[in-house]
């Protein structure tokens, strides 16, 4: 079977199927680059959002979990996963007592992130009211402009100097996210990235060695953890992505087609004199160009063939309407009828569309994505 | 209260609000609208996906509703809706048996639509098996380029023929939907579309004649429904959008501001130099740039400001993490937990994100979102 003609299940489409077979490769990749390389692993399951895929990650020998935010993580905790990171600023203390509840419930080890002194005011009061210490470790921006604060800048050391003289807080880390990275144009843009990444990590935990804390260096994104070699000093990587991968991976270097683990399956339900019209739109692959609204990407998904045709040239989806895709025929004359498998730009909001993941001809078999819509 | 502060629940961020008033207004305008022009209203349910809003648009007199596919139409039938059209071209048999054994036992008149001799046989092997004849109209592409036969081909002909003559299957009508609306520059453009799609819609009635059939003419979409003065010959209209509407309804001049009822409530968690960052990302509010990949908006969203401040400018979302949303500071200076309503690009994705739209302060008054994620 050549990488053009996969074989996926015969459900009705459109549906998001995973392939077990590439799925346990990816994972084996990776903790085979945290085993070699001497750092922890602690996947995010933002991009599976599935108990039996972290249950995976877990016998391979993740540490723990992360997830992004306490809906995303309260159903991990209840299926029992031993320690989880909540890569999220939460602001509010009333946002944590359910997921303070249930991890002192499980006996999960918890650790939070925060950004500012309204998030150390958060989470000291949600301490208080659990009667507990919390776990926490400082975001430091690495370079997305998003949450954290500058290793360079005096917050980091007043906001470090804060968690540490707080009775209901222990400052147990620095974590960064190098999301800037899935902007890279080039294998070589890519690994500078991860490397300054590590350097300003290194930095920051400099700048508050006079706290004299063990602080653990924790960094993230499938990217730089796979486009670097030099991890000393980094006590943990926090890719989600790798799981699955995506055209983008694919284009920033870091995985092959063949690594790509999930696609939507649709069918061609019309077609007339330019497009190949499908049962799949953005409401089955989103609008999504790649993370952190990177692009780089031609349309909304590349077009492989099931079912053992082959036509000899690329397909891609052009345009969405929420149920129904544009394919352009470019030379080809398919039959309607003919299921494409299609790869998507970025996994993981795809995943986040549906309730079940198909991984067989069997609905019994279904992976249920444990982790999107709750409301709190 | 001006129309840049309105006054969401109380509830945790992100969530989907439905403003209830706009809602109930925006349904009253569109039945105003049909009962003008002597139209009647079958209003497409794929925007809000919720029993409880199709139940109040056919207290308002709508004669039934418009489903996408088999997946989206069960829940409505299971709750009673009169009659249902499903405007998708089923093409395999074996997808409309539980939709049809379900709407025999509700009593739900049901009509297909096809634009193919696939879909014909399709539409027979079922009726068949279901021992019945089926309802069905015939799609026609008045420009959108998607589905559907072109007006004046020799395919219009052989298919009302080849449906004519098949005896499990009525024709009872010719469907269409200027999608291709949604791109329009210009209120006069759109009004063109608008009368172009009339006018093809009655050629094609006329192409048939010969099959001396009672071709009811049914036409779509929001933008164009609102945009045209002159339904005559029409007899039927499936808006969706308009429960809703959405920054593309406005860009269209078929809504203001004021109109639209769907929003994402975020709280700003982090802020830097440049953005203040939100807890609503592509997950909670989607990628999307405007139906059909439309375009025309700048940004992922325009930012109200929710609890009375006023900061006297607009704010966009201008970049998507999954969890995150970074919206330009622009020249405010606003703190860590203000609340941010977010008016949606388009509506329609962004409801088929949440398993539940909040309207109060109340979880039990919340709308459920019943019909995405379902496999079948």
């Amino acid at each position: 079977m050549s990488i053009d003609q996969r074989n996926p299940p015969h459900r009705q489409t459109p549906f998001a199927y995973v392939d077990m077979g590439r799925l346990q490769r990816n994972l084996a990749r990776m903790q085979t680059v945290a085993v070699q390389h001497g750092v922890a692993l602690r996947p995010h399951i933002k991009t599976h959002k599935s108990i039996e895929i972290a249950e995976l990650q877990l016998a391979l020998g993740a540490i723990g979990i992360t997830a992004s935010k306490p809906s995303e993580a309260l159903p991990f905790i209840r299926a029992g996963v031993p320690s989880l990171l909540l890569a999220f600023p939460v602001i509010e203390a009333k946002r944590l007592r359910p997921l303070l509840a249930l991890a002192n419930e499980h006996g999960t080890a918890i650790t939070f992130i925060l950004d500012s002194e309204a998030g150390a005011d958060a989470l000291a009061e949600a301490a208080q009211q659990a009667g507990r210490i919390i776990d926490v470790h400082i975001k430091i921006d690495v370079g997305l402009g998003r949450i954290g604060v500058l290793p360079t800048s005096p917050a980091l050391t007043s906001l470090g100097e804060a968690v540490a003289r707080n009775p209901k807080l222990r400052l147990t880390g620095l974590i960064s996210h190098a999301g800037h990275g899935y902007g890279a144009t080039s294998p070589s843009v890519l690994a500078e990235i991860a490397r300054r990444e590590r350097m300003l990590m290194l930095e920051s935990r400099e700048r508050l060695a006079p706290l004299d804390l063990p602080l653990r260096l924790t960094v993230g994104s499938t990217p730089t953890v796979l486009a670097t070699e030099d991890f000393s000093g980094i006590d943990e990587i926090r890719p989600g992505n790798y799981a699955l991968f995506d055209l983008t991976a694919q284009r920033l270097g870091v995985a092959i087609e063949d690594e790509i683990a999930l696609c939507v399956v649709a069918t061609v339900v019309s077609r007339n004199s330019q497009h190949y019209i499908i049962d799949a739109g953005s409401k089955a692959l989103t609008s999504d160009l790649g993370p952190h609204s990177s692009g780089g990407l031609a349309g909304f998904g590349r077009v492989l063939l099931a079912d053992g045709h082959d036509i000899g040239s690329r397909l891609t989806v052009s345009r969405l309407s929420e149920e129904h895709g544009f394919v352009p025929r470019e030379d080809t004359d398919l039959p309607i009828g003919t299921r494409f498998l299609i790869l998507p730009n970025h996994s993981c909001p795809v995943v986040n569309l549906y309730d079940r993941l198909v991984i067989s001809d069997s609905p019994e078999e279904d992976l249920t994505v444990s982790a999107r819509g709750a409301l709190i």
